[in-house]
């Protein structure tokens, strides 16, 4: 079986890209980040995803993205809550985390070259997304251009390839993707801003994106909100 | 003063382009990295030669590169000595570690971001170094393109830009170009091997091209080296 990562959030996306990559034959490595985040929840969420699925193996690297302040998601500025479709498509929110996903294929670059997989996966969306630059298609691209000079593997002649089999879909297509797929949703976290008891709170941009989809793919969402 | 962000370890070569930076009239950035390095003495002489400099602000960020190991750089594997320059120039060296450099413009990236900067400093070079893929001139430009795609600086409008001054110039033309702007080398750290009393190693590749080139520049080395 020909090795793969896959970046593993512990959100609902992350979790159905893990389904995805094991349905195309790979040996899913997982890779999850602990970085300062203040819905750290979703580790222990990617923990139980990857023993679920059966990922050959989890690693979580240590960042420390607070070097860089100035979002919402790893500082202490309020996480927008209850924005419009209008608002989330026509602005980039203070929830953006300056250069996260280079940063997060860069170690999963690292990570690919180390173990010898030339694939990487990660759960991308430039539908039903929060409108962050580092999400959309010529952003995969460049990124695999990227690798395909930067490496060893690279210039040895392997091919990198940067799978987002989500780019394209719907929240609501890809929920019904992963249900076909077996991926059990109540292991999966996805509110930006938990409360104490670590339910979520409904409300935030990932919380409503969430909502959303259940409703349009006709299913429950299986986790708890608080409220 | 247009902010830059500086790629520093502590290096010859990463000296000199703080010094370049300076010359070119930017207000410099320094940027260091802790990443399980076994010549951790490089991050010591980062500090001293940005406060030679005056460099505006020297943040350390945390990374565990040896989550990816198999690099002679970050683990046990011996770091080569005595190597030609046929060896030099026809394999890629155990010392590689996998993706640094793009990591490293990454978390540059997301710090230049941070403190409104769209210029960044590395001192790769592509004539006398190690064989590194990702010291050449092309991974620098799919980097600067990535950037320009990956940021919300990019989206609305800004161009980053990525310096390699010293990508085409030998070891004695940075030496000599670093002389001339006042770099004081003695504070630099080049060995991949120093001694446990920080002595470096004159035989690692790095030594050997250092001693090469402040021989070809026709000044003496200011470090001491061991035996």
């Amino acid at each position: 079986m020909k090795r793969a990562v896959v970046l593993l959030s512990g959100g609902l996306d992350s979790a159905t890209i893990l389904a995805i990559c094991f349905a195309q034959g790979f040996e899913p490595h997982a890779l999850s980040f602990r970085y300062g985040q203040r819905h750290i929840l979703e580790l222990a969420a990617a923990k139980k995803i990857a023993d679920s699925l059966g990922a050959a193996a989890h690693r979580i690297a240590e960042i420390d993205l607070r070097l860089f302040r100035g979002s919402a998601l790893t500082s202490e500025i309020e996480v927008p809550k209850n924005r419009s479709n209008a608002e989330r498509s026509s602005e980039i929110p203070v929830t953006y985390v300056p250069a996260r996903n280079t940063i997060f294929l860069s170690y999963a670059l690292a990570f690919a070259e180390t173990i010898g997989a030339s694939d990487i996966f990660i759960g991308v969306n430039a539908i039903d997304y929060s409108g962050y630059p580092d999400c959309r298609p010529e952003f995969i691209r460049a990124f695999e251009q990227l690798a395909n000079v930067a490496t060893r593997a690279g210039v040895e002649g392997g091919q990198f390839k940067v799978h987002a089999p989500l780019l394209r879909l719907t929240k609501a297509e890809i929920i019904r993707r992963g249900m076909s797929l077996g991926v059990d949703y109540s292991l999966t976290h996805s509110c930006y801003d938990p409360s104490p008891e670590g339910l979520a709170c409904g409300a935030c941009d990932s919380c409503a994106l969430r909502l959303h989809g259940f409703r349009e793919a006709g299913h429950e969402d299986p986790i708890a909100y608080a409220g």
